[in-house]
C-alpha cells in the first residue's frame, strides 16, 4: 500500500479475525512457535514505581513475533495451492516469519526485501531456505514486485499485517500475555504494543478485548512514523509525512493498514511516539538491566515508558519487546549512545 | 582460600546442603528471586541435533544466579547478628547478589571487590547500597581484607560458595530446571554448569540426584581455571597454575572449594574445559540467535555445547546461562570476534 491509498476509495473490507479465530491460530502454532516467558524485573518495577511484565517476543522463533503470524496464515492457504509456494514483502522479520513457515511446509518461498535491510536479517531469510529479491526502498514498489513473482510462480502472496490469517498469529502472543499475566496473579491496566503496520497491535487488542477488556491497549511507533497514532487521533487513516527517518527498520510502514486500523480505532485507547534517542535509550537499558538483546523496533514499547509517556506509578503494565534482529554493530552503537542518555 | 589450603590438613567439613535444604531454600526465595524461563530455540536444537534447554540465570535478579545463595544465606543469619550486616568477596556477581539480599533485609553490606572488575559489577554493587572496598588482586588476601572489616563491625561474612546455605540456595537452580523440564516432558540426559568455585554446580547436582538421577552433570570453566575437572579426573582438589589468564572473569576461582568439591566428587559426572575464543563465540551465538546478553564466565556451557565438546546428538540437555553482567565494550568485543568464528 502507498500513501495515495489512503485517500482513495476502496473495496469494503474483509472482516478482522474474531477471539475464536485466534484461539485456533494458537492450536495451529502449538509445538511450533515459541510459547514466549512474560518477564519481569525487580530493577524495572523499581524504576518505573509500578509492575512491568514484559513480553520478549525476541526469543520467539526467528527472533520475532512475526512468526506466529506468517505461520498461521501459511496454514490458511489451501494444500493444493499451497505446494505452488509463498511470496512475500518485508524489511526482514515478516521476512524471516514466512521464509521459516515455508521451511516447515517444505514449499518454496520468495521474499523481496529492501537493499539496505539488516544484513542479519536478509542472510537469516535466505538461511531459513527463502530465495531473496532485493529492490531499492526509494524508487521500487516491493508489492508491484511481489505480484509480478507470484503471478509468474503461482505462488501464494503473504501480506505482512492487513490480512486476517497474519492478525490472528499475531493475536497469539496478546492470548499469551492475558494468560500469563492471570496466572501472575497481575491485573493488566495497560499494554504497550510495538506498531508498524498494526497488525500485532490490533491481534492483541481483539485478543485482550475478550480476555482483559479492563486493560487500555496502546499502539507505540518511531517518532515520523507515527501513522497510527495520527489515524487514531483524526479518526481516520492518514499517512506518514514523506522525507522521515528512524533506525526502527521495523515499523517504517508508510500508514495504517485498512483491515488493521478498523480493529485499532474501535479497541485501542490511544497512540503513543518515541524518538531513536528514547529507542536507544531503551536498548541499552534492556542489554545492561534486562540482559536481552533488542533490535530498534523492537524497543519502542520499553522506550516509552522509560522515557515517561505513560504512566505506570502503582499500576500494572505488559509491553512488548517484538524482535531481537539487530547488527552487532548497530546494537552497540545504540547501548553506547543509550547509556550515555540512561 | 588460597591455593595452599589445598594440601594442608583442614578442619572436618560441614554437611553439605541435603535436597531439603534446597527446598526450604525455594520456600525462602519465593517471591523474591525470579523463577527464571527454561528456554528452547528450534535453531539451537537444529544446529547440535538434539533438544537443548536453556536455563537463563541472565534473567534473574541481580544479573546472575548468585542472588539465589545470597539471598538464602543472608536469610539463615541469625536476626540479632543478621543487624550488624555482611560483608562479602567477590569479583562481582556474589558482590551483587549479597548486596541486594542485604538491601531488602535493611541490613548494611560491605563487599571487598578486585580493582579491575567490571566496571557494571562494582557500579550495580553500589548501586544496590552496598559499601565497595576495592583490592589489588595480584598483592592482597581478598579474605584477610573481608576478616578485618567483618570483625571491625560484628558482620557475618558471606562466603561465596564453600558454605551450605549458599550451596542450598545455588540449588534452587538446578530445582526449577527438574522441575521446569518435566512439565515440558523433557528427560534430561545432561545438564552443563558453568562452574567457579562449585557452589551452583553442587547445588543443581544435589538437587538432580533427587530429582532426575539419570541426568549426568558435568560442570564447565575456563581453561587454565578447569581446577574442578583436573580435581575431579585426580579424585582429590588441585589449584589452578599461576599466571593463566582468561576473561571469564566470574570464574577465576582458584581451586575447588572444600564443601563443594565434597559434594561434586561424588554427584558429577565429570568437568569440561573450553577456551576463550569458545567463549566469545557462544557469546556472539547467543547475541545473535538467542538474542542473551550472557557475560563470558556465563557462556562456557553454551561454549562446551557449540564446540562440541558434549555430544548433543538425539539427546536432551540442560545449560545454564549462569549470569549477564558484562560492560558494553567487552561485549561487543567478544561479539564481534566471536561472530568471526561462528
Amino acid at each position: 500500500m502507498n500513501s495515495s491509498d489512503v485517500s482513495t476509495p476502496e473495496a469494503p473490507l474483509p472482516a478482522p479475525p474474531s477471539y475464536e479465530d485466534i484461539l485456533a491460530a494458537a492450536d495451529r502454532l502449538a509445538g511450533k512457535a515459541i510459547m514466549t516467558p512474560l518477564l519481569e524485573s525487580h530493577a524495572l518495577n523499581a524504576r518505573v514505581g509500578g509492575r512491568i511484565l514484559i513480553k520478549p517476543e525476541t526469543l520467539q522463533r526467528t527472533g520475532s513475533f512475526k512468526f506466529r503470524g506468517a505461520y498461521n496464515r501459511v496454514s490458511l492457504i489451501p494444500p493444493t495451492e499451497r505446494a505452488a509456494g509463498v511470496v512475500a514483502y518485508s524489511s526482514g522479520n515478516h521476512a524471516q516469519g514466512v521464509a521459516a513457515a515455508a521451511a516447515l511446509y517444505g514449499i518454496p518461498a520468495t521474499i523481496v526485501m529492501p537493499a539496505d535491510a539488516p544484513a542479519i536479517k536478509i542472510a537469516n531469510t535466505r538461511g531459513y531456505g527463502a530465495k531473496v529479491e532485493l529492490y531499492e526502498r526509494s524508487s521500487e514498489s516491493r508489492e508491484a514486485r511481489a505480484e509480478v513473482i507470484a503471478a509468474e510462480l503461482g505462488a501464494t502472496i503473504v501480506r505482512p499485517y492487513d490480512d486476517s490469517g497474519i492478525m490472528a498469529g499475531q493475536g497469539t502472543c496478546g492470548l499469551e500475555i492475558a494468560r500469563q499475566a492471570e496466572q501472575l496473579g497481575a491485573h493488566l491496566d495497560a499494554l504497550l504494543v510495538c506498531c508498524g503496520g498494526g497488525g500485532l497491535t490490533s491481534g492483541c487488542a481483539i485478543a485482550l478485548a475478550e480476555m482483559s477488556p479492563q486493560t487500555k491497549v496502546y499502539s507505540v511507533e518511531p517518532e515520523g512514523f507515527d501513522d497510527t497514532r495520527r489515524s487514531l487521533e483524526g479518526g481516520e487513516r492518514v499517512a506518514n509525512l514523506p522525507g522521515q527517518e528512524s533506525f526502527c527498520d521495523a515499523l517504517l510502514s508508510p500508514t495504517p493498514g485498512a483491515l488493521t486500523f478498523s480493529v485499532n480505532r474501535r479497541l485501542l485507547a490511544g497512540g503513543i511516539a518515541v524518538s531513536d534517542a528514547e529507542v536507544a535509550a531503551a536498548m541499552a537499558y534492556a542489554f545492561s538491566t534486562l540482559k536481552l538483546v533488542v533490535e530498534p523496533g523492537g524497543a519502542v514499547s520499553l522506550a516509552a515508558l522509560l522515557a515517561g509517556k505513560i504512566d505506570a506509578r502503582d499500576k500494572t503494565l505488559a509491553l512488548t519487546l517484538s524482535g531481537g534482529n539487530v547488527d552487532p554493530e548497530t546494537h552497540a552503537r545504540a547501548v553506547a549512545a543509550g547509556s550515555a542518555l540512561n
